[in-house]
């Protein structure tokens, strides 16, 4: 599927299991109890919130502090989503974990909820694996999985996970598993590898999604479908508007404006930073809560983060419950 | 408690609860079935054969593959050591994970189990964060566990997790929970820094341990209280005998003969490179059974392997069943 073939608009919230995930999509930031546990009413509520803006739901991911969440969490989340009345059609949660049982697990349980496709990092403790290694733990997790159904969009994060994405391993899954593997997230923030991937893949139906709007005009004009990013929890209209209308002729304009307010929270810890804005926008503090190993942003950054923001003119509309 | 006071020697195999482990531990390679789920039977058995060479065990290592196997499994994988009548008491798993959740439920299992220590990584998937929440997760770990027995050793191993332990980490940890901070596992590599560890804090109790026999010696002189490595996995007795006779006047050519085999395994990649010398001095091939995304050596790597150590007199005595 390209993008030019299958048009999203702005009312288009349905999606059929067949129809690929395409568009502007927020690893949506997962609110916490007092606790520390995962707080699920918020976080439907986020999601609906994510959705009325026209932005899908890539939950778990770096920004979902994913990470730092148990497989049993996860697992409870995904089904609070769905009984909640959250579409599994627009999600695609990450499921990569260090474990290959892991992994399996919850894809499974994706699956079984009918998830539009999953987000999968390679496993990240052991560095330096070869392409080989990591072929395998993505063919284990399939032919476990053993669903035809499965849409599966590689995760490349170097400077996080330190365990990327290759060319020649996209290539190899590619051949094994076609129509499973359904595309990437380039979070490299090196556009010479995303173009790779869609020089490479996109015409075979491997569907590219940068991990930034600061790349998604750039993306779409070479044939990627959309993008992920961080910035899509606070910002999602406006990064959707542009998707939209990204063949309009203030494109380049639009995607300056998605840049400038990018720009100021990538002054900040951009985890925190994303939960602060939430809780300021939303005047509900609790949302600033994050799970060690990270930390609040400190009372001046949030009080310094909210006057760049609304200095820059940015909102939260629909926000506040 | 300095190796000084309380010297260990061959024959002390049993370590009462208040009693500190000190000497040489293994982080214990995890054998697998060939449907790649772990193998308890095998794993007792090895676990045994340690304990018989005056090893102690650092189950769920980075050599244990402890990061490729899901929390259920690794409480499983406890329990049937314990059941399998394995000595608690000598057992220092690794317990730290990237969930906070998953480390609390952990290490709260090998409390209950009496395990007489545990090896806890730092939550390692988010990169550059701060020792404020570095801290509060172990700070965390600790009160959600709430037992006094708790002896927790700080695992820095930057080379893999990325994420390393501070001597001011370190500082702050001990002066909170002085008793529960127990020690730590340096797997740097860089003796300045194991060196920086033993300067500041041996004299107050905290037990260092080199991460790999090719310092044990150099360690020992400077209060060191014995070493954590891989290689123990395969020449357990050469280097418990070391850390027995560290003052016996051939103690430095001793400790050659250790680095010298310690070489021949880091000619390939070390995890599957344990696993086949085990499976080769054991004359049991499904030892070198390995999990994604680690891949097992080659059949000619393996034969030049087993000649380089055949070559150097290399032996395992009683491994085999």
């Amino acid at each position: 599927m390209s993008v030019a073939s299958n048009p999203r608009t702005e009312g288009d919230q349905t999606l059929s299991m067949t129809e690929r995930i395409a568009g502007v999509l927020s690893p949506v930031v997962t609110p916490f109890k007092a606790d520390l546990s995962p707080d699920p009413e918020r976080f439907v509520r986020q999601c609906r919130w994510l959705l009325g803006q026209n932005v899908g739901l890539a939950v778990f991911g770096t920004n979902s502090e994913a990470n730092s969440l148990s497989t049993e969490e996860k697992t409870e989340l995904l089904d609070r989503l769905v009984s909640g009345g959250v579409d599994p059609a627009r999600m695609m949660p990450g499921t990569g974990c260090c474990a290959l049982t892991d992994s399996v697990r919850l894809t499974a349980h994706a699956m079984k909820l009918g998830c539009g496709g999953v987000l999968m990092l390679p496993p990240f403790y052991y560095k330096s694996v070869s392409d080989d290694g990591l072929f395998k733990n993505f063919a284990e997790v399939i032919e476990r999985v053993g669903d035809r159904r499965l849409r599966i969009y590689l995760y490349h994060i170097p400077p996080v996970s330190q365990v990327g994405i290759t060319v020649g391993l996209i290539e190899r899954l590619l051949k094994a598993y076609p129509g499973i593997i359904a595309g990437a997230k380039d979070s490299s923030g090196d556009w010479n590898n995303t173009k790779a991937y869609l020089d490479n893949f996109a015409k075979a139906g491997f569907d590219v999604f940068p991990g930034s709007e600061t790349f998604l005009l750039q993306g779409l004009r070479h044939g990627g479908v959309g993008c992920i990013s961080a910035t899509a929890n606070v910002n999602p209209g406006a990064i959707a508007r542009l998707f939209a209308k990204w063949q309009a002729a203030d494109a380049d304009a639009q995607q300056e404006r998605l840049n400038t307010i990018r720009g100021i929270f990538a002054k900040y810890p951009m985890i925190p930073a994303l939960k602060a804005a939430i809780a300021h926008y939303g005047s509900d503090a609790s949302w600033a809560t994050v799970r060690p190993p990270l930390v609040e942003l400190t009372p001046e950054q949030k009080t310094s983060l909210a006057a760049d923001l609304d200095q820059a003119g940015f909102t939260m509309p629909g926000l506040k419950s």
